[in-house]
């Protein structure tokens, strides 16, 4: 029987677990370690080798007999399918000397309802207007501006435009400056670039949305973790951090937290402004979402409560118009701006000039504000079902976020379940979501899942939560039952 | 009198020594150290103190008394001004605290014409075909996607379009892969992040486009350079250089280089890829100007020529169409790509989709090829000028590259001339080019620098040339006149 013990499956990867075995187990058929014919280990006894749970190597097979990879005998076991042609070797063996690869393999089950990616409901995008507006930008005498090489820190009115309007509301100051960026996580690289690359302390929320670790981690930065929970972030635990690592950045997202969906409230906002003033270090608002509320009254941005002016803040369209089009921004004191417009220009040159002349004008026809009056009140719809579908569907011992804009919420699974063990049973009723290792800074966060309901209409919404629910219910009976017997065929 | 010995300049920056050193003066105006009326020290002071030419710091008072920071009193010297306002205090000293800046003060000289940009003619852009074919990719049903997150990889079509043309043309072999990048310096960008991040060395040329030296040190890399002649990168050089750094990456232009404009023979690149494949070293092939040429015959890539399949391909269409559309791709092995793509997700998700759907649509129609033809006879036009200007008003002594295409080409003034001396002679004329410094990967090209025809004129060329054959005929002449006596007021 083929060993397979060897296998190094990743905790930390976007892909899950079940996925990454399946494509371990490809792998090593493709270098010819495992056979045709060759007979794969039983479930419980791989799992035990690889410290898995037993639903998870399921998976993985099942999988594997989908796309043919391997072909299963009732009570012989599993075999390695006999393929019509082996992968042609490479000159190189490039992942060899690489790093692993955390690429997922295409899903195979037919996901009916996804909760898994946050992004708008593209069937809202305003089309006409948008056609109208581009066609205005692409006729204008700027088009032969818009097309020659650019400005490291953005279209030139565009970048005007974004300024005066951060002035015109207080959010910027008088000593502020602004660069266009290729979204947030551009915006992240470079900050990073700029303040962690030599190593320094960066808070990060727990739970984060997965990109903030990733470009912060590359960056050679050390990660600070700290909390979130329903008010946003932590105050207590970030004093008690900031005591213990002295950190150069405190990065938060004070609104409509991604993955919980939390808002930092007014009284954690002043106290956050001021513990971070106190120790010098850099806040860094994430605010893409803050335009997003659907229920209750708006707080003012942490740019704005503090007084030094040395919050940067990050904005951008892609939530609130289309994520298709790349144009974030970055406000902070002139002197971080200039150095950033250099690590912009050593990454990229500059970001595209047609779609922030694009963004412009959508932005100053009105034909954003109508778009986002129109946002809105869909997304008070999908949030009234999401949290409706909760309260209906999750059996009790179940907990969730209660979100008041943006475009997540976050479900707390009761124990013994795991959000990965409740994937592979959603993912085969045809629902998805990401399970709370994505989002880890640092806790597992292995009963905790991301719904992301932003593109959902709210029929959707409900019928998924409901299908959630029977997995989670399916999950519990399961965990209550002993272990079922699994027949293994005697070693010949 | 004030003193100044202090200042720092950094002769690896951007910025023209003159200008550094008068930003450093505003500088210490700024922080108060020098005070209205405080007198500055003489030219030949200044210059003893710092290590300068004293004509750079003439330019730098020049360049100070024009925009009103100092005065200058004949036979009195140069004194501060007095001015309205000082400027604001911030709350943090962010210029104490981050890196230092490379920001150059606007150029106050009117310059007439200038070779220091390297891009092409605005006025030659293609603009009623840019309207019509944007304005079907906007009204096509593909706009919903377009305007939707998009994969890393680029847009679908564009990705697809792009590989097929490559392997049809035997450029991309069939265990190849590709994906979209926000222009070459984002790929560069990535194959860092990828190849060189651990501190692994990477051949690149010398003189080199300054930003591949800025992405790969910032990556961390250990740059090797390895010198250019007029056929490209000295490839005997090159072996010694493997041979004592055992470098990861062999970054090469084997077309129209930047800045030389210097094309690799069909020798070297054959020689260039066996070494690559003896030493196992990657090599890193930017073909971001191979359409532009304009004489002679072309030359196969050497990812055609490479037999391992090994070589990373990069292209662009930033240079052979809209350069404010930042839309350029890597064709390396599958395995190479999926694990850029993880770098360009955690880099900026995706590259803007609207320009990727235009510039597929300018290709697919034909337009880019027709374009292409017309930018050929016009850069014909334009190599024709830049190679007769400097034939007829170039003073003897002054060598120049003879390229066959691509939008540079490289001087190298007689001794004891430097480019940056002559730049300050020559802007006040009215003429601006690059000097050899900015293009330094280890050898300091003091006497080297580069002039970029590509935006020109052919009239405007020659009359440019005429310029710079003057500037240089006239430090000639001063190089050869005893020192001129400055008078310097007696210390009271």
């Amino acid at each position: 029987m083929a060993d397979l013990s060897h296998l190094h499956l990743n905790p930390e990867s976007d892909v899950p677990l079940y996925k990454q075995l399946a494509e371990s187990i490809v792998n090593t058929i493709a270098r010819g370690d495992l056979r045709p014919a060759d007979r794969l280990p039983a479930t419980r006894e791989l799992a035990g080798q690889l410290g898995l749970n037993r639903t998870t190597v399921s998976a993985a097979y099942a999988l594997l007999e989908e796309t043919g990879f391997i072909e299963g005998h009732v009570g012989r076991g599993s075999f390695v399918a006999k393929r019509e042609k082996t992968p042609a070797p490479s000159a190189t063996d490039w992942d060899a000397i690489l790093p692993p690869l955390e690429a997922p393999l295409p899903p195979v089950h037919k996901i009916e309802i996804s909760f898994a990616n946050s992004r708008p409901a593209a069937e809202e995008f305003p089309l006409a207007e948008f056609r109208r507006l581009s066609k205005q930008v692409i006729d204008s005498p700027e088009a032969t501006q818009i097309l020659q090489l650019g400005s490291p820190h953005g279209y030139p009115p565009l970048r005007r435009y974004l300024l005066e309007q951060a002035l015109a509301k207080g959010v910027a100051r008088p000593g502020d400056d602004l660069i266009v960026t290729n979204g947030c996580q551009q915006a992240f690289d470079l900050l990073a670039h700029l303040f962690a690359s030599g190593g320094q302390s960066a808070v990060l929320e727990d739970p984060v949305y997965h990109g903030l670790v990733r470009v912060f981690s590359r960056a050679g930065a050390h990660i600070v973790p700290v909390p979130v929970d329903g008010n946003g972030l932590d105050v207590d635990a970030l004093e008690t951090a900031m005591e213990r690592h002295r950190p150069r950045l405190i990065v938060v997202t004070p609104s409509f937290q991604n993955p919980t969906g939390a808002t930092l409230s007014f009284d954690r906002r002043k106290r956050l402004v001021e513990i971070a003033r106190r120790s010098g270090a850099v806040l860094v608002e994430n605010d893409i979402y803050s335009e997003l509320r659907y229920r209750g009254k708006p707080l003012p941005p942490l740019k704005e409560l503090d007084e030094t002016g040395n919050t940067i803040l990050l904005r951008s369209y892609s939530k609130v118009a289309f994520p298709g089009l790349r144009v974030g921004w970055i406000i902070a004191p002139r002197a971080v701006v200039a150095r950033l417009a250099e690590a912009k220009q050593t990454s990229d040159l500059h970001s595209d000039q047609l779609a922030q002349a694009i963004l412009l004008r959508f932005a100053e026809s009105g034909e954003l504000a109508l778009h986002l009056e129109r946002t809105r009140r869909a997304g008070a719809e999908r949030l009234q079902a999401v949290l409706r579908g909760c309260a209906q569907y999750l059996p009790p011992g179940t907990r969730f976020t209660r979100p008041e804009g943006g475009m997540s919420l976050w479900i707390e699974l009761p124990a013994p379940l795991t959000a990965e063990g409740l994937l592979a049973r959603a993912e085969e009723r045809g629902v998805s979501f990401l399970a709370g290792r994505h989002f880890s800074a640092d806790h597992r966060h292995i009963r905790g899942l991301r719904i992301s309901f932003g593109a959902l209409a709210p029929a959707r919404i409900l019928r998924g939560l409901q299908m959630i629910g029977e997995a989670v219910e399916a999950e519990l009976a399961a965990s209550r039952a002993p272990e079922r017997f699994e027949a293994i065929a005697a070693l010949v």
